[in-house]
């Protein structure tokens, strides 16, 4: 008998498909060009060192004098314009807002062949701190409320260019999505009295078995309702609301546990692509009890999502006990 | 400027991306060999005629006696068991419930090589009227609080067999995306006294740049904030709550303008993969005043959903307007 699962943070229901599951093997892909075997410089790669000219506007870089190791330029093909006022219109049909926001690449190393699970941890540690310091510079944006800072690696992940690089998007409102979740851990928080996301970690922490890694400030696990195979949640111990107050200790926890999982998925699954997105309070949120911050993970393992996208209705053909076994087996 | 849009009856937001937006043509589709192109019968493919036996068990054909036209058959890896009881159970951390409900597929066609697209009105009709017979059987089976019919058509739209079929699912639950739209619908219903689909439908047809095709007892419409090129709405003019309180007058009318915009898909943007699925009140809704049933539509012209996946926040790259004035110009 299949199983639906709820997740009690976001109400989320999710099928999974326990009778015919697919092992973890099953995901492993073994065709593909792992991102070690490409080049470490590209000619035509505007990231790479050297091709600097070309690509868009610098906001900053690590360190400032000498070879950089880190940048953080303009998108290129911006999704929000950030020169403008932030106007909204509502004709008594539609509302309308201008298209004001942020839209930053992170170019995380000078390698074309690199990716986190092939940096070191402080190497990954940067692109955190890149995180923090570019939305704290955009949450004193006061046309900005929501910052969303996220990677894509591979191209079913939805990547376009191979230069391991990261995103951060700061927008003038809040997306529906992120509203619905606050307003189920809200809820959560008048019923119960404690915070949704400290009482999943507590659970998780005791049970045990969904668990991919830990470290004093952070614990990864396999979602009890998972919506797809390998599909993580890296829950910080410290209840905060946002990502902006995370202090460097935590960042540096947060690099070294997602490597952790990332070279997991490098070794293990033959250098899947994915998804990872930083989940945090609106900007203007400054400690709530029933926000707490967290970095959602996707491994692009399975082919389409059309039924999904169909029906509105997840069904995972991976079980998340046996995910996340197999990725606690994976040295790394 | 890119332009935020808000969808009034879901309270979604999406970028339009205006300044960089694609034409409608970027999105045609050349070196794709079409449905029609196919044999129209194949010996491997278990829902050709004559090769029924191995498909697993029928549950329904049109007509009963002789060569049939339409099959409802069990699908064969079903994400849901038909036998057993709806057991729930929540230990104070997860909530869980037995994988209980349908999962049934809809043999449109006996010919292998065909799509609504290259059907006739009534023959699409058919499909119309087995969604809402299987949808009825299923709503008298207390388990079921939730119905979800659509079809995926094309690889890219997550679909494994070509031969024309569609699915309908029975849920023991309601997801958490329809509860959503519930209660937007409520509240709005609540505020302003009318439906929100009720109203956004007589603005469309006000203004009308976002019409697609229209006849007696529908409209179909480029959604104000279309998540992706060519996301589509179907609303029926009437007010009712379900799909199961379909009139066969309405369920033909249905058939006849998806068809249209099917056939202007096929025929303006060669042969697109898309999905489709009719979003409906809950089984037990006997009509509220705040429910509007009706088809949601989207192309799968875009290569990946990657942002979207990994940000939770939709962009598009095509006008809505654009769009919509594009498949107009389209006969078909």
């Amino acid at each position: 008998m299949p199983e639906i699962r709820q997740n009690m943070a976001t109400k989320e229901w999710v099928i999974i498909a326990t009778e015919r599951a697919k092992r973890p093997e099953d995901f492993v892909s073994s065709d593909q060009e792992l991102t070690e075997d490409r080049a470490e410089w590209s000619e035509n790669c505007p990231f790479c060192p050297g091709n600097e000219e070309p690509a868009p506007a610098e906001i900053m870089r690590v360190p400032l004098e000498g070879d950089w190791l880190l940048r953080v330029v303009k998108n290129k093909y911006p999704a929000l314009n950030q020169q403008g006022e932030r106007v909204r219109s509502y004709d008594g049909v539609h509302r309308w807002m201008s298209g004001v926001g942020y839209h930053e690449v992170i170019i995380e190393s000078r390698r074309h062949n690199s990716c986190p699970a092939l940096e070191k941890p402080e190497e990954v540690a940067r692109t955190f701190k890149a995180f923090q310091d570019r939305a704290l510079a955009m949450s004193q944006d006061n046309r900005i409320e929501y910052i969303i800072p996220f990677k894509n690696h591979g191209k079913s992940a939805g990547s376009s260019l191979v230069h391991p690089h990261a995103q951060i998007v700061g927008l003038p409102m809040v997306p529906r999505y992120a509203r619905g979740r606050t307003e189920s851990a809200m809820q959560f928080f008048d019923d119960m009295g404690v915070c949704v996301y400290c009482h999943m970690l507590k659970d998780e922490l005791t049970t045990g078995d969904r668990i991919v890694a830990e470290n004093d400030h952070f614990a990864a696990f396999v979602l009890y309702a998972a919506f797809s195979p390998f599909h993580i949640w890296v829950l910080p111990k410290q209840h905060i609301s946002s990502f902006l107050f995370a202090s460097n200790y935590q960042l540096e926890a947060l690099a070294d546990i997602l490597r952790t999982i990332l070279r997991k998925f490098y070794y293990g699954l033959g250098d899947p692509a994915y998804n990872y997105v930083i989940r945090t309070a609106p900007t203007r949120d400054f400690g709530t009890d029933y926000s707490h911050w967290y970095v959602s993970i996707v491994a692009r393992v399975t082919k389409t999502a059309g039924f999904e996208l169909g029906s509105g209705m997840f069904i995972n053909t991976a079980l998340p006990e046996e995910n996340a076994a197999f990725l606690r087996s994976i040295e790394a």
